[in-house]
């Protein structure tokens, strides 16, 4: 984090909230002498125009805001695959898995953070390619995971190779491939494992597997995993719980680790086992089932 | 519940709490010209003598009130099993799945009681003869389960039968038969479901099984559970948590359906899937892990 | 069942094995003289008309039998819910949970039950209405499950109530609420545990729940439940895998225990412990993961 | 592996087997050169006597072959810490996780060995101490896992230390720490995922933990893992389900990475997908559960 001159900054639209915490942000970096940079929708929460759209913000900021919570936060990920630049992640509502910052910690943090006195954790992205004879249709990051489902069909039948070796197949209502910071997220409803954000590891998680024996398992993130589908039939891939498109049995899912991590910037005093314990309700004293 | 006389009253020593909760309850129903059986523990939380024992008890009184958690109910109903008398269990803590009833509510709901207002429950309980050679070596009643549990073995071997028909073997660190109510105690941590109290039904949950497809499976409470040791090896029996013998590969331990059931009486305005929801955290509007 | 003289057939179309197997049965009936009924798709594999239709043989027989799989005895099981006329199920290829005769065991079990000497195991069956203000839009048998699933939303919000008593909601992929037949199906793979097809019981399995101590639930089969989506969406209804609609947050759908139940012949010498470990393996000889 | 000259054996002493197989493999040795080195119980099983103690045939040999089972190869595995000895281990009954060498495939492996055309494989070990008041009273490596169990009482309560950070506190039937090879040995019958050999990685696994959201975690393997014992009582330490002592509140047990690996020496055509495929009988053709 060198000299940060232009900050970009993404809220998320929320009735009550948004608008005067926006507001006094902004105001607070341009007394400061900060460039602001606000995307469409940002900026007209505080009437603002903007010329600058999603995708341009990140090259052109030397950090980047988030207000909202981990899923406005999971949209603003996927835009700075190619880009250096930290993201401070400032929860409007309750403690997210992402968003680490508390509200009432914002200028505290953000100070810390224009001195340069803030760490900053690396999250590996995922790169998922759909192919047909091997031409690219289309080429997605996501932070959390990609999640293939199925559509019309009772059941989908997958076909999963990994570096070329055939690893399974599975009959099921799909697959996810998670990275690990997506381990907490849809992957741990469907019986995956946490795995520490730290850890270069991919995971694939079935969703409701025939064969009962068709444990989740964690992989080296330096795997290719390719999935096809070996009956005729379509099924939806979803990234990170937000995008999404079809998938046809003349396809191929391409999944790997990008190339380029994003950058979290950490909340103060805060660690990972910490928020888990609070996000998962570990050790609450009241808890007394009689066993 | 015809008309009431005697009370008996089993309270569980807690530091600070009980003897001032004990006290009152005694002058209370004194007052009211109510007999008040003690066994000697309780008794002497208020610096009483007592000459009945914990056995006698059900068979003297009317109603049996339990001031503790789901532990001390588990000791009581245990000794009522010949007995029709009703309990009404009161918790000095939190919330039990069994002691509904919060100090707060003790009164109004004692006096409904006595008034013959209040709704009984019957939860069934379980059985369980320890046998060697035909013969009946010990028999015991619990209200939650019969666990089997390895002790020194790294995995046991267990072989079942269900009225004389094989059922399956184990190779699991134990297995737990539970009654209905028993189904939210220790079968919860081992993957077993949650069992409404008032069906007629048995739960075989076996604890760490070695086959991964050996589920937890639910049968007609008219089963007789026979339950042997392939290899020769000692296991733990251990009943509601709390009462515990040895049983070796010379002996069989069947378990089955108690001839008579415990009577609890209802929390008024309380019913099972609130105590669930209360007790399991389900639906607290915090969570928001970000699918 | 009476004196027998009507017989019905459903038979998959498979190929190299169904025309003549069904051929040879079809002449063993009617050289024994009895009415041999065939519904149009069954009747084209031997060649033959045919001018009943599918939902006319129930009632027009004395005794049906299905050739295929579990999936032809679940399509023909609903069509019988109205009538007495119990069901031979034969598979025509491996072991079903539902069709535990084998073909060479079909001509001995069907001498049996044509002499009256064969039992009859009834297995319940879930009535599913689905309803806008109060209005009944349509109604529904299945043997196994009604499903509650997702469509492009990521997460359903469903509320459940038991006898208009208020359960919980679910955050979830889906809901399955299963018959004990049920249990070993979707269920099972969707973390549900195993019932004893005799009892008296619905099964309540959520798919992939948000919150992780949402478990499995068995409550009594007298309960009405009830489904509501609590935002605005579009989920899918599954009928036992098979038939399928849409329901949209303006209605309720609403499932109990039908009536009647089916009558399925038993396969002389099988029992339901014995097919569940042949279809889960356990117990099988050759595992020997080292612990 | 450089000039093979030495050549340690240990043999499963295995009725109708083992002699006739080791036998013939000592003399194949010796035709061609080879020196032999067997502890007394494997010397034994050809009727020869052995000066070398299970401790030194590490440290003397060039390689080292393990004719037996997964078990067999695990109390190997420990010796061999300090030394660079690849470990051929060949099974003599079915297929293990660890013994990937089928006896038939025994020879013609061997001389790829002998030729230095084997692959090998590195699995890392643990290395857990005893600790009370900082002093070290006992340190053993194992290969799969540390688990620690419950002794006497119900439930055991552990708290979890990582790096010196505060983790998490589990109140459970007991804790599995496993490496990525363990994990397809007890913590998966633990609910535990599976993790490929190659990741640095290690589990921690809760046995039947109380707090239904305490899931297996995945944790860098530079992880220093401490845990305590937060009440009054003595819990059961067993290495790789083999060996085993007590350790009470007094005392801190302390897990970490091995300094250095195992060499496991791989079967040529084999790969870990296809060991886990076949190990988890997944995939099978005759599955047809009827969803």
């Amino acid at each position: 984090m060198d000299t940060i001159k232009s900050i970009g900054i993404f809220c998320k639209q929320k009735p009550h909230i948004s608008q005067e915490v926006l507001q006094e942000l902004v105001d607070w970096l341009r007394q400061r002498n900060y460039q602001v940079l606000m995307p469409p929708d940002t900026a007209a929460i505080v009437q603002e125009p903007s010329s600058d759209g999603n995708d341009d913000i990140p090259g052109k900021s030397d950090l980047i805001i988030v207000l909202g919570g981990d899923g406005t936060l999971l949209s603003v990920a996927r835009l700075t695959e190619n880009h250096e630049v930290p993201i401070l992640a400032v929860n409007l509502g309750s403690l997210g898995f992402l968003t680490e910052v508390a509200l009432p910690e914002l200028y505290s943090t953000l100070e810390k953070v224009l001195k340069g006195q803030s760490a900053v954790e690396d999250r590996m992205l995922l790169r998922s390619c759909l192919k047909r004879h091997g031409e690219v249709l289309r080429s997605d990051v996501s932070l959390n995971d990609v999640v293939i489902n199925k559509r019309d069909a009772r059941i989908v039948n997958l076909e999963v190779h990994v570096n070329d070796q055939y690893m399974t197949s599975y009959r099921a209502d799909g697959l996810i491939i998670a990275t690990p910071t997506g381990s907490t997220a849809y992957s741990l409803s469907a019986g995956g494992p946490i795995i520490h954000p730290s850890m270069n590891a991919l995971l694939l998680c079935p969703i409701c597997p025939f064969t009962l024996t068709n444990r989740p398992i964690v992989i080296p993130d330096r795997a290719v995993i390719q999935v096809n589908l070996t009956t005729q039939e379509k099924v939806q891939i979803t990234l990170d719980g937000q995008l999404g498109y079809e998938m046809t049995s003349e396809e191929t899912l391409e999944v790997q680790r990008g190339p380029k991590p994003v950058h979290l910037i950490q909340a103060p005093g805060k660690n990972y086992y910490q928020i888990l314990r609070q996000k998962l309700h570990w050790g609450r004293p009241a808890e007394d089932r009689k066993q």
